[in-house]
């Protein structure tokens, strides 16, 4: 079975983050998927992505990182609760913390970058979570995030 | 005196970072400037830097601290060693760590941010710094970054 991006199954109104929505005019459009117990995703960066020649910035792994962490809250609280992302009531998560540890320079060029990633911990409305960020299978970057549930009322959920 | 930007100073084969570099096509163009023992920039959030409805996506946040940060460090190297920013033998510094701590949603309206940044401590190629986003005079995140000095070798310092 094919499956759907995580962020291809947010609603509409959900869909306009920077990082990782569908709708955004402008954005990085990260879309992560299950394998296994990980969360993978892959994000080619395109030229003006630079920190500095022929590396990818920082700014844009920790974003890299912190929407796909997201993606990966929100798509296991759906499956504990054995449901579809999107259906009422509405389970969304905002990042509580990010913490990027830069390995090593990130090369630009046009392979793909991977993100793997996994739910370390649920205490009540926190999920943390461990991340890498691989080049060519290397690991250039670490990150832990931490994601933190948000109980809206019903009114906004649409 | 009127300042020009730590960034403005930058040599123009190090400008082209998508945080802060002047030449990036489609950047971020932070800038920061001294405010005694501070570094200061402000930041002028766009639509397509959404998080979620009227939030400012944290990717953009963890950016706007990580270039901010090495702006500073950058601008601290040189102001203890009394040269000017760009001149040799080159002066740069990559990130090691980023941390953010969300500390609430940062608005994102016509009102500009500020980010308020300063060294904490240095120790041989290392700097750590401490950073605070404000909005609206309050602080919506917090940041701690690592930056680490580069001594590149004379043929790279152009």
């Amino acid at each position: 079975m094919t499956q759907l991006a995580f962020q291809d199954q947010y609603l509409d109104a959900r869909a306009d983050c920077w990082g990782c929505g569908r709708n955004n005019p402008d954005g990085l459009y990260i879309k992560g998927y299950w394998e296994g117990d990980e969360a993978v995703a892959h994000f080619l960066p395109q030229p003006q992505h630079t920190g500095h020649k022929g590396v990818v910035n920082g700014g844009i792994i920790a974003t890299l990182m912190d929407c796909h962490c997201m993606g990966l809250a929100m798509a296991y609280a759906h499956r504990e609760e054995e449901r579809a992302i999107g259906t009422q009531p509405l389970i969304t998560y905002v990042t509580g913390s990010l913490k990027v540890d830069y390995l090593k320079p990130t090369p630009l060029t046009d392979q793909l970058l991977e993100l793997r990633a996994k739910v370390e911990r649920v205490e009540g409305r926190k999920t943390w979570m461990k991340v890498s960020l691989l080049a060519g299978g290397e690991e250039t970057a670490r990150g832990e995030v931490l994601g933190i549930r948000i109980n809206e009322p019903p009114a906004m959920n649409g």
